[in-house]
């Protein structure tokens, strides 16, 4: 994990007990951490070689838009049902409490192109294993997943332990 | 309008007979188009004197996050219900059909700040005019409404009228 200081306003117990949330909106809020954030993934991502970034709606959007343009790589999005316009591959899982089904362009990556996933927060990992399963459906090779902040308490590096997992900033 | 040639593929009356929807994940898909586009809404920016960037979810939140990235500004997200963990206000708006709510933090732009609204695509404005009455429950003066690329026959502009409006790419 690389060490670092952001802006950043948390929620006690919040959406449950147990859970202090990160706000990433208050992170993007201040101008400093917004760019400080994207330049610390972007340093912490050194040496690991990958063609595209798989960003998952609607937090990966923001993060993995910027660490695109600042890497110069392509964006790629997992969207929830309904919101790509082409042939996608599909996947369900578990998210906060519901169902939620998760869409990628069949064409979005190509077979044996090497991948990170991004998005805001690391929690149960359950969607970032929903882009695993897209992820293999493209015969994409993830090389990395990457969030700005972790819950350590939902144990979502247990549940990707087959993958290079890295946050910036990390909450019981 | 900036005129630029991006990668970008469309789709014939799609959603609807008579229009021809440009691909917003086709053009990211294309490394070299993804930062083209976001140094092109830079570019197109010189001069506009601004605080904050919003970005609507969340189209608008992968170009909102790489342009705060790239102009050093702090980004601020309009979500969809439920979705903001603070105090918020809310608007109701017509979207593709159906009613959408929109939120923003309260304290995400204080009274008086100069804002750009940002979003990957105008077709009838109405997000937009969304974003506009949150910016108005905040007393924020937007500036600027800026996109990717516009669907002209859906005379968003027409809206808009009171807003300077910036895209880099328009269709029928």
């Amino acid at each position: 994990m690389v060490e670092s200081t952001y802006t950043v306003r948390t929620f006690k117990d919040y959406p449950k007990e147990g859970i202090n949330l990160p706000d990433t909106s208050s992170l993007w809020k201040d101008a400093t951490s917004h760019r400080k954030h994207i330049d610390d993934l972007a340093a912490a991502l050194e040496g690991v070689k990958f063609d595209k970034i798989i960003g998952l709606e609607s937090g990966g959007f923001a993060v993995g838009g910027a660490l695109a343009y600042k890497l110069g790589k392509a964006f790629i999005p997992i969207r929830k049902k309904g919101k790509l316009p082409t042939e996608k591959y599909t996947t369900e899982i578990l998210d906060g409490g519901k169902m939620e089904t998760f869409e990628i362009h069949k064409d979005g990556v190509d077979k044996g192109e090497k991948v990170i996933i991004v998005d805001d927060l690391l929690g149960d990992g359950n969607t970032t294993l929903a882009a695993l399963e897209l992820a293999k459906k493209l015969e994409a090779e993830v090389v990395a997943a990457v969030y700005i902040f972790e819950l350590t308490s939902l144990k979502g590096r247990e549940a990707l332990k087959d993958i290079k997992v890295i946050t910036l900033k990390s909450y019981e």
